[in-house]
């Protein structure tokens, strides 16, 4: 815990959480990711209900909707603590895409809207999951989108090519982007629209396999086709053409959940790292502990990891107070600043691990090949640089 | 090509093998390596007739053995067009561990087993695998081992753990280090034996997960036990207590060899980035090679790659003319240097393919995961780096 | 400011110190780098004296001697403003080494030194300096000295060579580490004594040239040799044998004090990076800060310098509550952390400079020539990189 | 010696050379560097004599000319040895800028330059500078210049201010880069012009002061300004508008000789490693070497200097068969990639020296101040990097 950032809140529901991750998810990790999505869900509802039970349900969520109502900030530690186990998130139904679509819903969502979706979505009766990203269109340039929403009577008449939609498989409704107003300027043409799974013309092409792995369930990434899907114009979060700006509202939070996340598997490589290096014995009675660029990588990563919790901390403190508008270019550096703290932490505990460390039977291989996209989603690294750049260089004039 | 070590030879088969490669082998690349070992094998064995057929075959065996007699430096430049698809080398039964066992039995084994293993793996009608790395001794420290095979009678009776055994799976036998004479001195105590996988007591505990993925067949690292297996005395390959020198005088060229195939994997990743980078559009008419970090990106693995092939190809050439003990520090840097940069290049080819660079609808995302091995077998880099530092400090006296 | 860290104090005099180095020290620094010690000394009185009038004198120390009572996180505040030129410190008597010698003698001297030789230099009457490190011994080993001090009568007379004792020209007294106990266990053979730069004996070998500049007066780094020199037995600070544990104890607070300083020097170089990306003219229009590459480099910077600061104001907080001695591992990481990213950073405004960056017409070329020591002095990175993985190891047993 | 590239004239020079700087050079380049030029020069004169006599004069000069007629693949490895001391090069007349001039005059110039300028500075009577650079507009892009040439009868009157003019202060002439057809096409409008410093209105403003040394003769930089400068007609090298293209044509060699000095001032920095790495005692018989973290960069140093190696001379083997602009893009290459790799060896080097290392006690904090510029002049690495993937990427097509 960071004393100063150590609320009485956070004091309270540290331990707590700790022990949460320690003895019910650690120990059944590696077999949860290698058993299909439907066992894994099996095991992971009784997790879910021992989480209620504790009262460690939903921190992100306000209390009168079953939450914990945590701060920003505040929930930044717990997320560290629930990281550190792939399906810490989900087992207190905080895992994205979900959380995205329930902080968006609880503030810019109808109240019929509150009731068929996002009150099972906080229950976690149902999954949902969110559909931007296209294949034909970079995304790092939000602006291009080829889906289109034509209004038709009352209805919404939506045809598109998505894709890494992330947990669409098995999700009850997907969060659409399409363009409603493609006459607008570049910013104000698209929106967010409703699609429960089950409209016609939902069509689920494929989980993409990704890092040789296809996934299933919540554990999955989907190409889909939104053929003449056809849901009521009530369907819209918030209003016609707002669907940049409330991405943007969107990701700015989820990027730090995602900092967040990365510190808590930066901190478990970490300490997989020590584990090994002081009990691997490599002559007569030296562990790998006595080897200096061991001792260096241990050094380098605890100064980095702490630096990285620094920064998501201030940056969520100053959210918290100040809005996300404020934060801009802090979120867009945390972004690309953890992500590649993670990796490089990453790297060396395999290293350490030696064949070990790219087998199945530590957690390491499985962040390796599935958080190497932490550079890429949300925003490349190239691109939140370039925009933190821009924002830093417009207070310096020619 | 690099002129100055373009023979005759490689003039004349560059083009050949070129071609092979991008006609035979891309085009069902992913196919592949999504399928079955099964079919994968079956469709193999159509490109292997193929390579023979257009004498292409065992480029690294002697012309009377059926190959085609090529020095390693000559080798070394077909081996990267090779491996620009992760099954040229197996197309043409160039494959490790074949290929240094084959190295291995040529110059050591006697002619029974010549007969019986050798001239079969030549031809390409059985596969071996090569055992010598244990779970629970470090292998960068290779005097100490586990395994023992003790003399009983005419036979040895052998007992031992091991893993990271490649390709076991299917193979026809194993070369299995094993402590015949554990009151030697350190290096003198081992000993290489030829086990056939069908002997009883040879149990192959499972295909390792590795990276999320146990494979199969030749594409699969074994975990194997040793329960009495007992070969007779006539399999050992050398003589008794010769192992570790044998597996030094093996592991010299196989890391040239797996320096050349880096290299490759690397041309491969590099001409993807390009492409990638000249055909995607971020904005009207601008696509990502307009940005200048992919610029240097480009700019920096073209001169890193092209270093690493000077290195390699000096140091092939070197050992063809003064063998391999007197680049045994030059190995050891290629070892560290390539596998890096071939890391890096990987690494920025998908970051410029963004989303797609994760997924498997390109060839990187394997080498992402499959390749990061390099770092660690054979010598993980700091033990090179270690080893080199020595060799060269020797020469200052304090 | 660091909004969490910003005490009332910190409100107050931010802006004072801010401006004052802005308007007094930044338009003259060139000129004082350039100019002999003898003419640089008689400006920076001036300045001195401003900064008196300003209330701005001696920051670190308590308000009963004259100074303004901060604390370590307080301070580590200030004094990054104060680096940003290269004689902020000086001009407010808190810089090293006289502000190490102050705290040293402030707690353990007795009253006839304070008398002596503190009240004046926390005047800024006299100046000192702190001569331990020798050339003959490895610095990063500090048990091994060979300075000794042999008590005879009252006196002890003192021998040995020593380097790098930082501003002995022109200096009143010298803080020395001598062998005392010479049979003592190796922490507790060495004592600090005080050593009149007049004593018979005390011989200033040369101020050594370093990187091209032997320098004068403040701004030079003296080889000495203690020649016989004899000095009454009532100038010892502290106890005899616990030089050792005093100089532990000096480097601490001394370490955090560079990290402050190398922040400013950051914020600096990143300043003249940005000013000089937004006013150089590339192409028609076009200034370096549309370089996609200085775009990268001014985004990396600041989160590098962001995190810098967060860990060195955190580290200032826990030392400021909790002693020096629970924050050994963070004094350890924030050195070999902060050193590197104030090179780099360096390094990076040079670049964007073009030739302009290595002249002297800016500052940037004096820092990066000084500054390269940051990585040696008090402790090599590789030094500190070991300490700190050896407690964070010592959690973790075998 | 790099056995592919070892040509008779090589091996029979090679020990020549390097016994000459070892004898001559090593021993007293840390006075001639402390001295002021007056001193050095007169001490280099008796070294220039003595290579005269053993026939190590003006390796790249044909042997018409007094000149050893070495390729640029054989001037390169006796460059590498000549580059281990400051002053190798200048011993043997083969310093930068003059080689430059000479190559270029040698080519392009008239018999009557020949005989008033060429020839003196071919057997070392004169010295001679190039001034391009200026400092009101970016070097890397040259096709901006403020410098002006106007045609008034017979003679050219020069204008202009330039800067970074190296070798100036003592040279008998300047090659003078100034435009002369203002309207051409943006890569027709300069010319090189022969400028006598004794001409009315040459105005050498300054040395430049460059990381703390203004140096003087041959070891400086100058700003200058030509004020109505009128010189012959004459005195024009090439044809008017060519000047872009000879510079072009000189900076290819010109890069070339850079690369291959860099390489010798990594070996002579990797050598000083070793050296006190093998000698330094850290505690009980325990010297620096028994560091891993020293070896590491022992290793990677080794590695990197030797692929510097095979790139500069496969590159300048390419250029001696084929020409200049068949090896635009591994110019570009080479120039960024070398210039890294020694800055990297020198920091290396001054660290495993620890306080040593930043003093003026060895060779190597001369060479971290005054090869920092590497990386920014003949084209800093970004716009090399640039230049080079452009290349690359014209072979792809969008």
């Amino acid at each position: 815990m960071v004393e100063i950032f150590a609320t009485e809140k956070v004091k309270k529901y540290y331990a707590q959480f700790k022990s949460f991750v320690e003895e019910e998810l650690i120990p059944v990790e590696l077999e949860l990711l290698s058993s299909s999505w439907e066992k894994t869900e099996s095991v992971l509802n009784t997790k879910r209900q021992k989480a209620k039970d504790l009262g460690l349900w939903a921190p992100h969520l306000p209390e009168e909707k079953g939450g914990m109502g945590l701060a920003m900030m505040e929930f930044a530690q717990v997320s560290e603590l629930l990281a550190r186990s792939p399906f810490g998130h989900y087992s207190v139904n905080a895992q994205a895409p979900d959380i995205g679509n329930m902080e968006l819903m609880e503030k810019h969502a109808s109240s019929a809207i509150h009731q068929q979706f996002l009150n099972p979505l906080e229950r976690g009766e149902i999954r949902s999951c969110f559909s931007m990203t296209e294949p034909d269109f970079a995304g790092s340039n939000p602006v291009n989108m080829g889906t289109t929403a034509v209004l038709d009577g009352d209805d919404y008449v939506i045809n598109g090519h998505k894709w890494f939609t992330t947990a669409a498989d098995g999700a009850e409704f997907a969060v659409v982007m399409a363009v409603t107003n493609p006459d607008a300027s570049a910013y104000a043409r698209a929106s967010m629209i409703i699609v429960p799974t089950s409209t016609s013309g939902f069509e689920l092409v494929r989980n993409i396999p990704i890092m040789g792995d296809e996934g299933g369930g919540y554990n999955s990434h989907a190409e889909i086709r939104y053929n003449n899907c056809r849901v009521p114009k009530s369907n819209m979060i918030g209003h016609e053409g707002h669907g940049f700006a409330l991405a943007q509202e969107r990701l700015g939070p989820g990027r730090i959940h995602h900092c967040m996340r990365w510190i808590g598997i930066c901190e478990r490589a970490f300490d997989l790292m020590c584990q090994r290096a002081s009990t691997r014995v490599l002559s007569q009675g030296k562990t790998l502990a006595y080897q200096q660029t061991i001792q260096n990588w241990i050094a380098e990563s605890r100064v980095q990891i702490d630096a990285a919790r620094y920064m998501v901390l201030h940056t969520a403190d100053k959210m918290d107070k100040l809005g996300a508008k404020a934060v801009k270019a802090e979120i867009s550096g945390i972004k690309f600043y953890v992500a590649n703290i993670m990796m490089e932490v990453l790297d060396r505990s395999i290293q350490v691990h030696g064949a070990l460390g790219i087998t199945d039977d530590t957690i390491l291989s499985f962040w390796y090949r599935h958080e190497r996209g932490a550079r890429i989603y949300d925003g490349p690294d190239e691109v939140h640089k370039k925009s933190m750049a821009k924002q830093i260089l417009s207070n310096y004039t020619a």
